[in-house]
This record gives C-alpha cells, structure tokens and sequence, in this order.
C-alpha cells in the first residue's frame, strides 16, 4: 500500500509516492503559481496525483497533505497563507472528489513533526516537538504518540512566541517573536548590521550557484573563522535556547527535532543554545531531553503521506 | 463507586471521598509535618485512609494523589517537592501497599486540570490549559480529552516561562519568569513597591480574620478604587496576558480555566489580560479560546479522585 505526500509552498509544490516505511517511489514538483487562483491550483494538483495513478493504480490508497499556513484539519480548509494570497480555501473536498483517494491536511510544520517521528524517531519516543527553522519558524507536536493539533488546528505557532517583550519587528508584524530573532530573515538582518562590505562577504563564502547573502553563505563564513559570522550564529543560538526552554518547561517532550535550512548551521548556534538549556533552573525536563538536528529535507512531503496512510488505514 | 483524592501540599494534606459524578461525600485533612519525614507521612496518610474505609468499605476502589513538586507518575515517586523538603520519596507502592488499593500520583496542577476537566467542562472540550495562579504559578493540560503529562511527567512548568530576559529574580533562583511576575508573591512585592504605609493599607481593607498584607487585601482595595492597587493588578493582568498568549500560541487550547487565589481578583486584571490577547496577531487560536475562572478551590483533591477512579476503572 502507498502513500501521496504533497507539500504546497509559496513557490513550489511537491509530490512524493512513499510506502509504509516511508520508502520513496516517486516524485514530482511544479510551481504553485498561486495568483492563477485556487481553483486552476487543485486541477493542477489532480492531474499530477493522477499520473502517479497511471503508474501505480489500486496500491495507492491515501493523500496527504502539508500546507504552509493556518490550516483547519477537521474541514480540510486552508484558512489562512500569507504566502499564497488565500482565504479559506477548501482544498481537501474537491481534491479527493477529482482523484477519488481519501485526503488529509494539515500545517506543513505538522506534517515534519510527523515526518519525524515516523523517519528519525522510528516512533521510539512518544513525546515529540519539532523546529523547522527556515524563513520563519513553526512546530509540530507529537504527544503520546498522536499528532497533537489543538483545539482549531492551529496548535505549535511556535514562531510567535515572544522572547522580549517590545523586541525585534517580526514579519507577522508584532514585536519580540521568537522568529524575529531566529528565522532567516531576521538572522541575515542582523548578519547586515555586522557585515557592512556585503558584496566581497558573498564572493568569498557564498556557495557556487548560490550568490547570495544568505545563512548557507553565513554558514561558510563562520566555518572559515569569520568574527561577525560566528557572532550572529552564537546570537541566534542563545534566543533559539529562549525559544526551547520555554517550549521544553511546558511541552516536556522526549525528543526534540530540529529540521529546515537554519538548522544546517548547528555547529555554530548549538554550543550557546545548549547554554541557555543547561542554565535552566528546573532540571528534569532539560536533563531527558534528546535534541537532534534532521538533514532530511523532505520530512514535510514524506510525513503527509505517511500520515494520510495512517488515517487511511486506521 | 467512589474514589479518594488526596491533595499533599506543604503545610496540609487534604482528602476527600467522591463518587463518580465528583460528589463529595466525605473530607479529612491533617498537617503534613514533612520534618517528620516521609515514612511517618505515608503511615499518618493511611490512617486516615483506612477511617474512610471503615465507612465505605468496598465501595472505595481508588486512591488518587496530587503532589506539590516534580513528580513521577510512571513510578509513583515525588522526585523533588520544594516545599516538603523531600526527594525521591516513593509515595504509591508504600500507600498502595498499605491500603489495598490502587493508587496514581500526578503533579497537583495536572490533578487540578483533571477536576477542570471533570467538573468544569464536563468533558466537552478536548483540549483545555488550566493554570493555577497562587504563590507559584502551576499549568496542567488534557490534551485530545487525556490528561497530558509529557516525557517525565514534568509537563506544564508554565510557572517558569521566560516572559522578560534578565527580569525579575525567581523563587527558583531564574530571573523574569512567569511566576516572577505573576505568582502571588511577585504581585505582593511589587503592591509594596508602590504601597508605602502598609500597616494603615491592612488596617483599612484586610478582610476580617486575615488582617495580612496579601491579595486578598489587595482586591479588597482595588474594589475600593485605591488607584495603586488597582495599577498592580492592571500590571499583573499584563504578564498573565504575555504568559498566557504564548502557551495559546504553543497549545490552542478551546477551554482555558483559571484557579487559584490570585484568580479572585479576575474583575482587576482581566481587562488588562484580555488586551494583551486581543492583540496577538495570529487571530484564529485567540478568537476561539474560552477564559473561564473557576471559584472551586477543591479541583486539586477532586481531581485527584476522579482521576483515580478513570484509571482505576479504565
């Protein structure tokens, strides 16, 4: 029995065949062109679910799917993507009319956490959060072995935890969030306060193909012994340890996953996170806590069809 | 059937016997003297078990604690209770031994989110955050209609969220942690910052018998119209709205209930709360969230019971 994974971004939407151990069997993306409305978005969207059925037919019995923003599980309706430009979108209904498989939705952040504890965690711990540090940041929970995802769906909006009060301007346009200090955004505005010749920093540490004054080319610098570089890393490290404490005191999770681009750079923000964590007064949920990092950069995908195929089989 | 719920806080342990719809049929209480050690407190506490035994004999099929401190509920250990002065106290074989029943141990913040559940709520909403505002600030969650204790049964510190960096000393030896703001002897403190002539403030609105200079006092006058109280209270709504929003944010509760003493004063610093939450930016988890204040100051033992009595009969 197979599994459809989708991941819809802003820019691009994945598709992915897993079977149950998540092995994959296929793949396919296009762009998710979202200004062509949503309606020209979900006939798109079967036509590729339907190729996938050419090839594999009656094996293939669920679709997942993980959408970056406000998602409402129970009537599959994207209610809210800053990044698409819609508003209660309802994909899963007509998508499973089209394809005729059931469907699932849920926050892309939910579906990694899935994705993690079904691939990293072989589903040994039943306590799970996870970080997807990227742009922004969200979370996902697996609590005592079931994703958790609150009362409207909205459950691990992590990135909008305030770490200072009155702090940093945060995209969502409050101050002091947690992703204000820690998505990539804020960490390459204040690698800009630093690093004031922009232009020679990328030609030396950019990666080829990647000319921009990105956190990959912050992360080369820092490996290169790069003052400022290793500055902004051990900054965002210590908020990153705020934001996990608080999430740690009250979530007491086995395991934590940190996953998404940032988390590339954990050899330099690691040290002053675990600082904080270890300065914390309460001990025993911090001296249980495993925390590890995931390079496996389709957790999102591969977590929404394992999580369809669990519903499905249920 | 009936249960027994027990309460074990650092000056009183407080039992109760109640059916399954949290009717209380019998109650007893005793000083817990923990410098007499935790062996005598367990034989003290089974006295008074074995006196309800007497009376209701076989209909008793449950005992079900609430600790103040780090417990183990898997093992049934109180690993550390800051006001007891114990560690790593055994507290459910010994009992269950000399009771013949079955017996479960939780933080007391859990087993008061249990009684919310039961006796607030009625079961209806799955998901609700109880915070328990008194000296300290405690959290218990039922997540998904489970009792959510996390990987050590440490979930729920809610009491040491960071909510300012470098803030206000702790009682737990932090600084700016929730409780250092919010618990009822930061809220005095900070009453006596602006307070000057104490003595003349107990005189005037301390309630007959309790002539202290405490919340109560404090509520009394705010009722009263005295401008700095009511200022230490605006205050003290603040941060339990900053506190508040983030365990929202993490969580999405659909119930959050109140209790506590310092809950009392709900009329002088909900306003204050509700702007804090009002202007979160992310609506979808605060629009739909229910604040409740519950005045049953018995939740804890109550919980206890029913609590014993769902795992007992489970």
């Amino acid at each position: 029995m197979l599994g459809i994974g989708i991941d819809i971004g802003g820019t691009n939407t994945k598709l992915v065949v897993v079977n149950r151990d998540g092995k994959l069997l296929a793949q396919d993306r296009f762009k998710t062109e979202p200004s062509k409305g949503a309606a020209h978005f979900i006939r798109v969207l079967a036509g590729h679910v339907d190729t996938f059925k050419r090839d594999y037919g009656r094996q293939l019995v669920s679709i997942g799917i993980g959408a970056a923003g406000d998602v409402d599980p129970e009537r599959g309706v994207l209610r809210f993507a800053a990044n698409l430009g819609w508003g209660n979108v309802n994909i899963v209904k007509p998508l499973g009319k089209l394809t005729g498989l059931p469907c699932v939705m849920e926050n892309d952040a939910n579906m990694a956490a899935w994705g993690a504890y079904e691939l990293e965690c072989k589903r040994k711990n039943d306590d799970i959060l996870t970080l997807t540090l990227g742009t922004g940041i969200g979370s996902g929970m697996i609590l005592d072995g079931k994703l958790y995802h609150g009362a409207t769906g909205s459950a691990g909006e992590a990135g909008h935890l305030k770490l200072v009060p009155d702090g940093r301007q945060c995209n969502c346009g409050g101050k002091g969030c947690f992703e204000a200090y820690c998505g990539s955004y804020a960490i390459m505005r204040r690698a800009r306060e630093l690093i004031k010749n922009e232009a020679a920093f990328v030609r030396r540490y950019a990666s080829p193909g990647h000319e921009r004054f990105n956190t990959i080319c912050l992360t080369n610098a820092a490996a290169d012994g790069h003052a400022a570089a290793r500055k902004v890393w051990a900054e965002t490290g210590h908020y990153l340890g705020l934001g996990l404490a608080g999430l740690i005191l009250v979530l007491n999770p086995g395991r934590v996953v940190l996953t998404g681009g940032v988390s590339k750079a954990r050899e330099w923000f690691m040290p002053a996170m675990k600082k904080v964590l270890s300065a914390q007064q309460f001990k025993t949920p911090f001296s249980k806590v495993k925390i590890a990092v995931s390079d496996n950069s389709d957790l999102g995908s591969h977590g929404a069809a394992l999580f369809g195929l669990e519903r499905a089989l249920k």
